[in-house]
């Protein structure tokens, strides 16, 4: 009985906070670009003064997920205050000031009739709801993104870092009623139990991003009926074609696999070409096992191993496994075809790369690899938004519908048609009376959609 | 136990169309825009010359749906031999074989560093699965649009057109083979258990269309992981400002509720500025009352109705009703704040309408109400893909994501980064001891994409 009280009283609270943010939402669509940067800016400058009562509040959620015994990466990812930390936290506000509004731009204008003009203008999706674990920065960034793309969120974070998210949150609704934008466009939950409830708010919240681990990736996927924007698994493949240029495919397996094995652009499976098993292959084991990395080997591979180099041998899981460690599973595949429809077959659609000096063999690959990112000669770690040139991330995405691959501002967008007639109804165009013209117009012509901007 | 089994057959049945769909879909991303227009000629002249086959299969459909009492509409809906439906059928195919290939279109490139370019190229989303009820039109319509988009498509039509579907899908699956297509681009299925299977089916299907009633689409949307693009219900408004032009006014209103009431952008909803109660709303009663409009009122309007006409008191349920017929709720508002309001807590997200001489409330009412169609002194009626001059329709979308309002081609497609390096890796970017450059270039410079479509 006490629990279902509690429940209950989680659920009415946290749709209490989606219906504030919806309506946060549905006015803060007009504001203008100069307001929103305002409130950037006055959320760094908030942000900056109370540093001191911020990492204060922060240690205090250290010392509590310490005395948790909180693991590791998760504790690094919690504490704000090691060197540059903060500051670099304070510079995504900056870069996200910096950024071109992304919202009422025209991506189509047609004359439907003289005087019937049709826009398809960029608008924001609404509410989106981000559910994070520790790193209390992800807070400040999705906010930002959220500011300028004219959304509320709803930020979700976890329990342990919640003081931290608390303080940057206090300063982010500060800073946007100081500018008179609605405080509700920015808001925080931070109990476990209220993830549930939140996910089942479709009818106010229009997309949910998870920023955690797999398994809450998945938890989210399965429990929801709101679009969910990220990826669960990041399983990325290499494969080594047998006209690869040497040099570069040690470089790039090396690179893909060892420059930051904890992430999910990182590389977890090599395939590599039957004709290389006696040549190249060799040299690229020895500098993977150099640089500390464990092989899972196909029975073919594991024969040509160079002498002293020494590997487990690969399970059908191991090539399906994100391993986030300094773990690769190599598999022999006798030509590009093989090689993408084990990448279709056994990967996660995020990133994929064909080492080749064959044009016809890397178009094959770039045609037919149906994932997000499909690479030539380049290390799978540049699948990255802000490597993109996107300035900002929200996160990437293995989605097949809305954005793909890193996302930045866009994908945190959809569009209205505006249509504007002076009286037309369409029966004269049933009867046949009057025709459509459907004459593309050169969308400069409606002036100044900042006049649709309506709080100076 | 016999249920059991048979349930398990169907589900094993279509677990290997789906398998099949998407090995089909894989493959045909890298045929080319000349082979996939020759598909779609040989389908024309194929079902051109299939007609009277086809109309005779057609036939029997139909007798056995009266001998059922099937109701009027899906009848007519289901009868092709009435006057120019299989010659507008047929042209469908030609209006798509005219519309440019969606495929292969860079929207964005930039050069990342010197020989390192990024490009994001639109590609297929893989598996699309149709369900809809009667109408076998929609089986080529849809087919066509499938193939322009390089998706597979599996087509689960009603079990009332399963002889008429049959035959126009066989006619098609023909014409692929005929042009080494695979023909698993297209397949059928056609029995009512298969939707809930189909459903379960996310690891093969990347989008649900549903095309039929409302009913469906909810069921639909209640079953399946997979995104559903469609709309439940059209609950479109028009507003009428006190600024309102009472020609525009009356006109507008008339056409939106009347032209053709049983479709989706038809008006349910009349809002009408307090101040015009007196003047012009008795004229648009009229003129609604002489057109057989079941007029349903809030207590403002009632009384303001002319001497001799009649309507029936509203109540809360009709502002959220979706009547498709020759009825509309009326309801008074104190100005276009209140408008917005109303239509963003009680309509669809499909399309609604402002009419006024006022700029000032036309880009409030633009900026603020949250649908897919925000109109201006024009019918809602105008909120469909081929008045929007997309040359075909896949269906309306009320979603947030991905694709709003009246969808062509474009919804049935996403997008790959390719990313073109010569042993570019990360580590010398991560070290600061190069830069990315983020410099745009012009796409064209990646000479022919043609050239990755690989099947001519």
């Amino acid at each position: 009985m006490a629990t279902n009280h509690h429940y209950n009283k989680v659920e009415a609270s946290v749709e209490a906070v989606a219906i504030k943010a919806r309506k946060a939402a549905l006015s803060f669509q007009s504001y203008s670009t100069k307001k929103k940067n305002e409130a950037l800016q006055v959320m760094k400058e908030k942000i900056l003064s109370a540093k001191d009562q911020i990492l204060e509040a922060n240690q205090r959620d250290l010392a509590a997920a310490q005395e948790q015994n909180l693991e590791t990466p998760l504790l690094k990812r919690l504490d704000l205050s090691s060197s540059g930390k903060f500051e670099s936290l304070v510079q995504g506000i900056t870069a996200v000031q910096n950024l071109e509004d992304p919202v009422g731009k025209v991506t189509l204008a047609t004359e439907l009739d003289q005087g019937l003009e049709l826009y398809r203008v960029s608008c924001p999706l609404g509410v989106l709801c981000i559910i994070f674990e520790s790193r209390p920065d992800a807070a400040v960034q999705i906010s930002s993104l959220a500011i300028k793309s004219s959304n509320a969120v709803i930020l979700k974070g976890g329990k342990e870092a919640e003081r931290t998210n608390r303080a940057l949150v206090d300063c982010i609704r500060d800073s946007l009623e100081s500018v008179n934008v609605p405080a509700d466009v920015v808001q925080l939950v931070s109990t476990r139990e209220e993830i549930k409830s939140l996910l089942a708010l479709e009818q106010y919240i229009d997309m949910v991003i998870p920023r955690g681990s797999n398994s809450l990736v998945r938890y989210i996927k399965e429990n929801t009926k709101i679009p969910v924007m990220g990826h669960a698994d990041g399983i990325c493949a290499v494969y080594v074609d047998k006209n690869a240029d040497e040099r570069k495919a040690i470089d790039i397996v090396l690179d893909s696999k060892t420059q930051y094995p904890a992430v999910c652009n990182a590389t977890e499976t090599l395939l590599i070409h039957r004709q290389l098993l006696p040549n190249v292959f060799p040299k690229i084991a020895s500098k993977l096992s150099e640089h500390g990395v464990i092989m899972k080997c196909d029975q073919e591979s594991m024969k040509a191993l160079p002498n002293g180099i020494s590997a487990e041998a690969a399970e059908e899981t191991d090539y399906t496994t994100e391993f986030l460690n300094f773990t690769i599973a190599i598999k022999t595949v006798g030509d590009v075809k093989e090689a993408i429809e084990h990448i279709n077959s056994h990967g996660s659609g995020h990133t994929d790369c064909i080492v080749t000096e064959d044009e016809v063999a890397r178009d094959l690959f770039f045609a037919l690899v149906d994932s997000a990112g499909v690479y030539h000669n380049a290390s799978t770690r540049f699948a990255d938004g802000f490597r993109y040139g996107f300035g900002a991330e929200v996160g990437v995405s293995t989605n097949k519908i809305h954005a793909r691959g890193p996302v930045g501002l866009e994908g945190l967008l959809i569009y209205k048609y505006r249509l504007y007639g002076n009286g037309h109804t369409v029966a004269p165009y049933a009867k046949g009376e009057k025709h459509l013209t459907h004459k593309t117009i050169v969308p400069q012509y409606r002036p100044n959609w900042e006049k649709t901007q309506t709080n100076e």
